[in-house]
């Protein structure tokens, strides 16, 4: 896919993604290693807890959700480099079978004060599932690179 | 260690972890995962990038710091269930042998509106290396649970 500069983005445009299926061993394996607690481990355990059965950690959700989007339509040059995430919510549990999809809508895009070289995006990452219900979205703030003739 | 409900929180109260020390092959396994991008995946590529050598993704820290609070002094009573998140910022780039700490500290408490079981916490979560830099910083919104008794 062809790689996109600052100049080749413009407020209101949107990225697609693929989609991703969770299952409940990988759930349980993130969990495990990273987010420990009885309604991301175990679904007989989480049911008497405020999720009411077994959910991905918020976590895993985002690092999922940062795969799809390293792999959409969204390909700044220079790769996806963060530099701060606000606004990140959780709107609903994923359940093992949700299968995932991020949309990126670009908000802002303006130069950056001290590299004349780079700009910084802020854009609108949502995560929906199968439903198209909303599961997770952020605002994320990310470096991008001026297409180098424009500093010649 | 004892439960802490609403009633056992105070704003300024601190709760540190334990470390954790990262290692190259996690921070590459995870980004092949997650985040497959070049200065995550391989020292050698990402020499040529904007973070000059490898660097975990920031949702890896974000994953780590997770562990790092399951297991600390903080012990909100019912878990870590985590609202929203804000302010998350990736100050300085992770690199293969540091090791991470994490610091809670609340910064407000508040009932909540719908449930009178429930009240939420406002905390700030940093991560910071093995010379004391802040690695990672953000504000989370966590549910908490009222000491049973102050309800009967």
């Amino acid at each position: 896919m062809k790689k996109q500069y600052l100049e080749d983005m413009s407020v209101g445009q949107k990225f697609g993604s693929g989609s991703y299926v969770v299952e409940a061993g990988e759930i349980t394996a993130f969990a495990a290693e990273f987010d420990p607690q009885p309604f991301h481990l175990d679904d007989q355990a989480a049911r008497d807890t405020f999720f009411g059965g077994l959910a991905a950690s918020g976590w895993h959700t985002a690092s999922i959700s940062s795969r799809l989007l390293i792999d959409s339509e969204f390909q700044p040059a220079g790769g996806i480099v963060g530099l701060s995430v606000d606004e990140l919510r959780w709107k609903k549990p994923v359940r093992p079978g949700d299968e995932l999809r991020v949309e990126t809508e670009i908000l802002e895009l303006r130069r950056s004060r001290s590299k004349p070289t780079h700009g910084v995006v802020k854009a609108r990452i949502t995560t929906t599932e199968q439903n198209e219900e909303v599961v997770q979205s952020y605002v994320l703030h990310l470096l991008a690179l001026h297409r180098p003739e424009a500093n010649d």
